[in-house]
C-alpha cells in the first residue's frame, strides 16, 4: 500500500546525473519497501533533452501526481535558470509544496524552489558557483553538501544529489538501511585525484560559464535577471 | 572537428546511474573539446525503460555509429543478464571492439564484455556481488574500483562509472582538466555514514537479490546460466 510518492521533476535541458544519481537511491530503496511509491514527473510525458546526449521521458505528468508527499527537483545550467521563468513548473513546486513533507534539490534546482517562494528566511545550498544568488530569495547560502532548514532539504552540486538521498533514505529507514542501499550502488568514492582542493577551484574559468548560463538562460526575463544580478 | 567518437550502450532494463555517471564527465567534458563527440546508442532509437521509473531513449543507433573510438557499456541486475543473450547487442560490442581504442563498462557491462570475448586472459572487475562469476569469460577478478588491462577496462558497481570516467578524461586531457571536471560536478563525496567498511557488507541479503538476478534474467538462456551458475 503506498504511504509516501517520492516525486523527482524533470524538465528540457536538466543536468542528467542532478536527477540519476538520487532517483537510483530512492528508487532502490523503494523496490524492498511497497509504501514507497518512486516517480518521475513532468509537465507532459513527452522525451525531452538534457544537457547530455541522453533523451528522458517522465513516468507521469504533474497532473497525475498532485500531492507528492515527496519532491526533488534537480538543477543545471542556462535551461534552469530559464525554467524560473515557466510558470507551469514553479506552479507545480508551489502547489505540491502546500501538501508536501518535505521539498528537496539538487544543484541549482534551489533557484527553482527559492522561485517558488519556499527559501525565504531559510538556509539552503546549491552548486559552489551560484551559491551567493540564493540571496535573491530571501534565503542565507551556506556551503554543506546539504542543508536542512525545516520541510526543504537543498544540496550541493550535482554529484551531491547522491549524498542527499542517502540522508534521505537514513531518515525513511535508519542507518543500516542507508547502508545496505550504500552497497547496493557500490558508493566507495575513489576520486583518482582525490577529493576537492576548494583553496584550487577554478572560480575565475567557471566564471564564464556562469555568465554565460545568466545571460542564455535570462535572455527572455530580464526581471528575473536583474534580480540575480543584483546577488552575482 | 571529431576526432573521437564515444559511445555510451544502452538497452532495456539497465542500471541508470551506470549510464549516466560517467556520461555526464564524459559530455561535461567534451562540451569543451570539438575534438570528442559522445553519442548514445541502443539498437533503435525509441524510448526504453531503466531499472528506475525514468525512460530513456538514445541518440544514435547502432547502425549509425559503426566504428566507435570509445565504447562504455552499462550493467544492472536480470535485464543485464538477459542482455547476455541478445544477439544485435554483443554483435555490435564485439564488431566496435575489432576497431575501437577502448572498451570499458561499469558495473554488470563487464558481463556482457565477457560474452562479447574481450575478457579473455585478462584482468577485469565488476560489481562486487557479481566479481566471482567474471572466471566464466576466462577473466581473472579483481577487486578494485576500476581495472585497466590492454584495452579493456572495467568498473566496479554503479557509482564507480564516476570515478572510470574521471580517470578517462585524465587520460585525454591531463589531471587538470580532469580535476576541473571534478570541481563541474562538485564531486566532493560526503557519503552520510562514510565509506563502505567491507568486513559489513550484507552478502547473505543480496545473495538472494543475485540469485534472483541469475535466475530471472537467464530463465529463457539455460546454456548461460549453467555457465555462470558454473562459477556461482
Amino acid at each position: 500500500m503506498t504511504e509516501k510518492t517520492f516525486a523527482f521533476v524533470v524538465y528540457p535541458g536538466l543536468t542528467t546525473l542532478d536527477l540519476v544519481g538520487p532517483l537510483q537511491v530512492l528508487s532502490g530503496y523503494a523496490a524492498g519497501d511497497p509504501s514507497v511509491r518512486v516517480v518521475v514527473v513532468g509537465e507532459t510525458r513527452e522525451t525531452i533533452g538534457t544537457d547530455s546526449p541522453l533523451q528522458i521521458a517522465p513516468s507521469h505528468t504533474f497532473a497525475e501526481v498532485p500531492d507528492p508527499s515527496w519532491v526533488l527537483v534537480p538543477g543545471g545550467g542556462g535551461p534552469t535558470l530559464r525554467a524560473m521563468a515557466d510558470g507551469t513548473l514553479i506552479g507545480y513546486l508551489s502547489r505540491a509544496a502546500a501538501g508536501a513533507e518535505l521539498m528537496t534539490s539538487v544543484c541549482t534546482g534551489s533557484l527553482l524552489l527559492g522561485e517558488a517562494g519556499l527559501l525565504e528566511g531559510r538556509e539552503a545550498t546549491t552548486h559552489w558557483m551560484f551559491r551567493d544568488l540564493l540571496r535573491a530569495f530571501g534565503a542565507t547560502p551556506v556551503a554543506r553538501r546539504w542543508v536542512e532548514d525545516g520541510p526543504v532539504i537543498t544540496a550541493a552540486g550535482v554529484s551531491a544529489g547522491i549524498d542527499l538521498a542517502l540522508h534521505l533514505v537514513d531518515r525513511l529507514a535508519g542507518p543500516d538501511v542507508a547502508r545496505g542501499v550504500q552497497f547496493g550502488i557500490e558508493y566507495d568514492p575513489q576520486p583518482p585525484h582525490g577529493p576537492l582542493d576548494w583553496d584550487k577551484a577554478p572560480r575565475e574559468g567557471l566564471q564564464s560559464l556562469r555568465e554565460h548560463a545568466l545571460r542564455d538562460g535570462l535572455a527572455d526575463a530580464p526581471e528575473l535577471r536583474k534580480k540575480l544580478l543584483a546577488y552575482a
